[in-house]
């Protein structure tokens, strides 16, 4: 089954972000936990602050749930760059068993339904999971070194500097994941490494479809569906899409990529990359839910799943997306939480003497 | 906990091995599925050929065991590509939902770990778990074109074309996974990307220390201890880093990169590689446990985490092994899950009528 539900529902215990200038300076600048003056974070190559920033990332959100990495059973993650050594290095300073993983610009999802799933299954207490991009490293990786001072087409999007982690635990938190629903792999045949938006929308549709049938729910059932990074063009593709399926996306409908950012001079199309969806997650979409605004939420991250070298052999963009469902838990809900939790480890003390 | 121990415990159903001329002319070429005449599988690139023989694998993998892909719940895995993008358009053609990894050549370990998660919780039924490399595709994205004829320094291994995949099933078969260990990224300082075998030991040795005690077992109680792709000098160092720790590997003790090959004139070390474990337990150690030969064994795939480029910006080489332990299950005690399976079901009838 595509979808899987959790009856032992995992929590969201905290969520932590940090985001570059840029980032820093759009309309979701007050709920960002940290927000970098110097986006070389002090490191001679761009990939080493890549590697720097995702160690702050996921130490904050460690340190912001006020345990250290000792109470951390499994860090899963991973990134954009190759091999994917930002999370392999970050890994090896924590010191914690680590479950590397690569699913382009859909990472945060994937890594928060693992994560869930250790989680969930008493394999795991806590578990962190998290990604994040860099503008700089991505430029030079997957287009031109930003030296070359190259055009960007109408099209392109922006590849964000900034990141988001997340403790999911068995601690009840005010949020709580009751599903996750891993994707597939769709191909619409775009080549245009300048249009990923375009490449990924099919991906989006095609998870959410199958998340919206396994669950038996509409559209309406949530605040907000958040994809990823398909920006402006991919978000309309999107409605498209899923109009022909008849399943229409309302005002609660929105993408991470384009509610970064406001003004589009430098960024056309909007924000994309791992660190989008995990960055806006773990800032906006947080508070949010922790306050009670959004009761349920269904985040899509997205991802383009081509090299440099499948675009350079003439191959088209493969697109993924992974969804995952958030929802706020009350108080008085947690509360009882708690209490039934310590009623049953009485009885079993009581049975045990 | 780093050591997960399955209580419901999956069975790996069928395994199947490609691998390409040189391999097939190894010691273990008895056991393979099938062996490559040519290596290009008349693909123009040879990153075309990693993916082909990939989509070779899997799908022989399900045919195997007389399943098709609608009966696969999920497809797990990775590669050492740029994007692991070899597994990803392999999952485009399947159209299987997909959990990609990156765990470099511990990617066969991780995904059977992951894959006997997603069964032993009841989340799939059938998953199949897989990986491959390419001899040329590999030299051309980390070391050099062959074109350039370069030579190769007697620490080196050779990258083998090939992989496995098995299909991971709560269907009794004759092996069974009891536990599965996630491994700690681990770096000695290593430099030289000719000599991964030194890079990978620690790791190795992290991840065996690990299990042994979370299992409480010692070596002498699995008929082998296969490490994935450390090579000759690199199972020397496991052997002398697991003796300061007083773990005793015997003659039980073996490394697929060591049993893959025989002559030494060109591997040198021997072989590596994501397919490096992926095919010795996909061909020699399931045939050998399916015929009660081995009656438990503990497979540590091993990966190094570097890229070209944290090479070239002078990083040391990170290592991560994890560890998957399987069993052989005799014949009257499949039997007796079976009957016992029957019974449950009839009573749950009874009960609903």
């Amino acid at each position: 089954m595509q979808t899987i539900k959790f009856k032992n529902k995992p929590y969201l215990l905290t969520g932590y972000s940090i985001v570059g200038p840029l980032e820093g300076k759009g309309p979701l600048k007050d709920y960002f936990d940290y927000i970098l003056k110097d986006d070389t974070l002090n490191e001679k190559s761009f990939e080493k602050s890549e590697r720097k920033l995702l160690e702050k990332i996921v130490v904050g959100a460690i340190d912001k749930a006020n345990l250290n990495t000792n109470d951390i059973d499994f860090f899963v993650g991973g990134d954009l760059l190759n091999q994917i050594v930002s999370s392999s290095f970050t890994a090896r300073e924590l010191s914690i068993p680590f479950i590397g993983l690569y699913s382009a610009c859909a990472t945060m999802a994937e890594s928060l339904a693992i994560a869930s799933i250790l989680v969930s299954f008493n394999l795991a207490d806590n578990v962190v999971a998290g990604t994040c991009t860099h503008f700089s490293s991505a430029e030079r990786q997957y287009r031109f070194p930003l030296e070359l001072g190259n055009q960007r087409p109408p099209t392109a999007q922006w590849t964000i500097t900034g990141g988001g982690a997340s403790v999911i635990s068995n601690k009840p938190s005010k949020i709580r994941i009751n599903s996750v629903t891993f994707g597939k792999v769709i191909d619409y045949g775009i080549t245009d490494v300048n249009n990923m938006g375009a490449a990924m929308a099919p991906a989006a549709s095609s998870t959410i479809l199958a998340h919206l049938k396994n669950s038996n729910k509409r559209p309406s059932d949530y605040d907000l569906i958040a994809t990823g990074d398909l920006g402006k063009l991919g978000s309309e593709i999107l409605i498209d899409l899923l109009e022909r399926e008849k399943i229409i996306l309302g005002k609660n409908y929105s993408d991470c990529g384009c509610i970064i950012f406001d003004k589009t001079e430098r960024v056309f199309m909007g924000g994309s990359g791992a660190g989008c969806s995990a960055s806006v997650l773990n800032s906006y979409i947080i508070h949010k839910i922790n306050k009670g605004e959004f009761k349920r939420v269904l985040l899509v991250s997205t991802g383009a799943l081509m090299s440099t070298t499948s675009s350079q052999q003439g191959d088209t963009i493969p697109g993924i997306a992974h969804a995952i469902e958030l929802e706020y838990v009350e108080d008085k809900i947690k509360k009882s939480i708690l209490l039934q939790r310590k009623i049953k480890k009485l009885k079993r003390k009581r049975k045990s003497k």
